[in-house]
Order: C-alpha cells, then sequence, then structure tokens
C-alpha cells in the first residue's frame, strides 16, 4: 500500500512534467528550460506547501528519485515529439487528472499532519495539485490555464472534502484514498468530457 | 488593543482580497480564479515575510479566519459588480491605503521580534505591505503597478521609518503603531490627491 | 581566504543587483521598482535555496551588508545612465559570468554542508546561481531570457559538478572553489564569445 502509493506519486510527478515539457516547447526553450519547467510543474506544488507548513526535508531534497524521474519525463517528451510522434491528448488529460487525484489527496494528508484547521487542509490539497501548473504558467508568461478553462482546482476541493469527510468517519485508510482520488478523477474527466466550467467573472473596464 | 488590531488586520485582508477579486475580474477568470488571486493579495506578503523569517506557523495556517474574510470578500465583490453596482473608487483607495497602514506596522513589528537589523525590519514591513500585489500582478501578467505608478512603497518605507524610530525612543505601543499608520495613510493619501511619483528610470533600448 | 569568498559573493551581488536595474529601466520603472527588482535579481536565488533547504536565518536577514550593497548597485546605474554613459556590454556579461560563478560554488557548499544528495547540491548551485534572474524576468513579464539564449544554466551544473567531484576527492577547499569557479567562467565566456546554445525544442501548435 505504502508503496502504492509511492510509485503513484511518481506517476503524478511523471506526467505533470510532460505538461510541463510540452508547455516549454510552445515556447521554444532550450533544453534547460524544458528540464526547469517540467521540475517546476511536477514539483512547485508539494514544495510550496512543504514551505507553508514547515515541513522538512522538503520531499525531492533528500529523495532524488523525485528530480529523476520528471528529468527523464521531459527528456523523454522531447525525444517523443522530436521523432514526430504525435502526443496522444486524451491519454495525457486522463494521466493528468490521475495525478491531480494523487496529489490532492497526498498534500490533504500531509496537512492533516500538521494539526491545521480542515480548511486549511483542503487549501494544502488543492494547492499540491494545482500550485506546479500556476508556476508553469506564470513562468512562461501565460494566465494560469486553471483559472479559466474547465473545472479543475474544483475536482482538488472536492476530493480533498471527501477525503476528510471518510477519515473523520475513522474508514480504513485505503478506503478514503481510494474513494477521494475517484471523486478527483470522475469530476476532472466528466468535466472535460461535457465542457464544463465555473461561472466566469468579467469586469468591465469602465469599473475601477 | 489587540483585538483592535486584530480586527484592523481582519479589514486589511479584506480590502486588499476585494483589489485581487477585482484584477481577476479585469481578466476574466472564474470563481476559483478570483478566490485564489483574492487570497493570494490579502495573504502573500505575510506569508513570504513569514517563510523568510522562518516565523511558523503562518498567521492564516492556524486561523482559519484569514481564508475566511479574503473568500467572503472576494465573493462579495463578485456578487456587488453582478448587481450592477459601480465600485466606489475612491472609498477603494482610502480603505486600500488603510490596509497598506495596518500591514505595514504589523510586518515591521514581526521582524522586530526576530532581532534583525533595522533595515531587515522595513524592508519586511514593505514586503507585508506590497508584496501581495505584486504576486497578484504578476499572476495576472501585468508589470506590477507599484512599480511604476504613483507613491506607495514609499509611504510603507516612511511609516515603518516612522514605527521603528519612535519604538527605540520608548513611546507606548498604541502611540507608535497609530503614528506610523498614519504616517502611512497620509502619504498615500496625499499621492493619490496629487499624483506624486517617484523619478521613473527610462532605460533606451540603445543601452544594452 | 574566507574574506576573500566574502567580498567575491558581494561583487556577485553587486553585479546582479546592476542587471535588474538595466532591466527595470528597460521597462521605465520608477526608482522603487528599480530597487525591488535589483535585490530580488541579487539575492532571490540564495534566499529560495535556503528556505527548500531550511538554511535559517536566510543570508542578508542577519548581515544588511547584501541589501545595502544591491541598493548602491541600483542607484548606481540609474545615476550611470542618467549621465548617459553607456553601460560596457562586455564587461558587464563578463562581471556577470564572475558573480554566476561564485553563486554556483556557494549554492553547491551550503547544499552540501546539509547532508542532500550530491543531485539535489547540483540542484541548488544552479538555483543559487539562476533562480534570481528568472524572477526578475517573471516579474518584469519577459520570459526568462536564460531558456532560450546562450549557454548559461550549463555553466553552472558544469562548475557544481566539478566542485563535488573534487571535494570528494579530498582536495583542498581554495583549489576546488578556484577550479569550479573557472569552469563556470570560461565556459560561460566562451558560450557568449561563440554564441553556443543548447538545441531547442520547438513544439507546433497542432501537437496537444
Amino acid at each position: 500500500m505504502e508503496n502504492l502509493f509511492y510509485f503513484s506519486d511518481l506517476f503524478g510527478v511523471a506526467v505533470f512534467a510532460i505538461t510541463g515539457a510540452l508547455m516549454a516547447g510552445r515556447k521554444s526553450m532550450d533544453l534547460f528550460g524544458v528540464l526547469v519547467i517540467a521540475i517546476v510543474t511536477a514539483l512547485g506544488g508539494g514544495t510550496l506547501r512543504d514551505l507553508i507548513l514547515d515541513n522538512h526535508p522538503v520531499s525531492w531534497i533528500r529523495d532524488d528519485t523525485y528530480i529523476l524521474v520528471a528529468s527523464l519525463a521531459a527528456v523523454g517528451t522531447v525525444v517523443w515529439v522530436r521523432l514526430t510522434r504525435p502526443i496522444h491528448e486524451t491519454g495525457l488529460l486522463v494521466a493528468d487528472a490521475f495525478g491531480l487525484a494523487v496529489f490532492t489527496v497526498i498534500g490533504t494528508e500531509v496537512a492533516l499532519q500538521h494539526q491545521v484547521p480542515l480548511s486549511t487542509a483542503v487549501i494544502m490539497g488543492v494547492m499540491t495539485g494545482v500550485a506546479g501548473g500556476v508556476m508553469r504558467d506564470v513562468i512562461c508568461n501565460e494566465i494560469p490555464l486553471i483559472f479559466h478553462k474547465e473545472i479543475y482546482a474544483t475536482a482538488c476541493i472536492l476530493g480533498s472534502l471527501v477525503f476528510i469527510t471518510l477519515r473523520e468517519l475513522g474508514t480504513p485508510h485505503w478506503l478514503d484514498t481510494g474513494i477521494a482520488m475517484l471523486v478527483v478523477l470522475f469530476t476532472r474527466l466528466a468535466a472535460i468530457r461535457w465542457h464544463l466550467s465555473l461561472p466566469r467573472f468579467h469586469l468591465l473596464d469602465r469599473y475601477t
């Protein structure tokens, strides 16, 4: 179980690194840029969470598997695209949703171990899931995608709330983890499938 | 007195959250984006200060009133604008100046408690006041307003210096806090009223 | 030796602050903006490294010489350009390469003192060298230069690897420091001289 969780985490790291490498490619960055954006996307959310919670050492500091997996995923993406293989868009979206689910549950759990209020635990779950992608977009000079596209963070919020509720109810660890991950996964996949988005807030320039 | 300070702090959080929500609206973000930008604007400066000073737990981690106030202010802004009520621009600027004053004094005081050199305390006061707004602008893909508009951070520097000087002179806490806040408030309001700005540094492209 | 290192560090701070001030000038920022961008460029990389390694107090918190040197360098740049003196571009590039060399070695050494894996030490060396410049570019709304221009971070990687290898071999401290710095310096200068760059990753829009 512990192992399964660790490998899921690394899978999430790899998928997020791929989305980072693709964004770097769209900006015509060089190999170093691709590596940095991939690593920031994959590990930025968890790092920010650990810094704010004072949860040291930050995961990837002691275990260099994380950096290795993110780097390999980035280089693999470049090689794959160079061989002019197309990116399987749907496959990537599903994998990304799975990564999001893992990160959200991990983030919520780490926060709960620090005895924070439940609302803070939800925020930490969401932050772990989405902050890396926000950093990727900000460094690449784009307004973060998740602030104006289909439901993404909302899936994290729901999954995190379900995880906390089940934990409070005392369900076994494998069960609350599994159900919470499925909630994130299905919410996100439903949002992609039916183009669900949150209402947007258009402020005309005449205001302020 | 302690209570008065706490409520002033929450008032500052609310005002800064409103400016964040308005910026998110100008970028047509969705509800989640509005919440994130509001929270980052309201709590980003204090969080960065706490991380750099190693001042844990970060304020909003244990007391979820901060997140709650920022979120309510953000949602309230959206509802208010949806009802096509105009934003009272002058009122918002005055409220923002008040928030700036509170944050500057709090930031300087927290730094002083960590036995840092006085120059570092001033920097922490300014950082608490302005870094949230800088993060808001960077995430929203704008060059930070405070780097090229009317005097803003300069008001924090003055207020922070006055606060430190009075503390060194041994005035009562309510007095140095009050005077320092008034200094920030009046400097900022004077800057708005008479469009005072710092000299700008225009570098033509032929240099470097 | 200790002193020589400290002054080299301050020299690096000054040079990086100048590149920050010049970028702020290209964006027509005001004096406060120039100061902030200069300080962030000069101290941002080391600060991020210290936060992630939990290496407190952050260097400039206790010793205000760092902030003072960065501020003086920024103000000096503005005055220099105002007197319409041209910037000696080649001189600045060489000085910047020297600053990069110092920061890389310091960053790697600080990381090694925290008993991290060697790969993490390299990352910390690179981060100390380049993260300040990345923050400068992101705040100024530019895609970071080092992700698409001549070899820059690669010089840090090489220098950091050489430093670690020599340390493992047990060479005297002045020797591994000196050689590693020369490696960074010459790699960077060679890259500038012959316009060496890493291969770039162009992703056409039809992918993803």
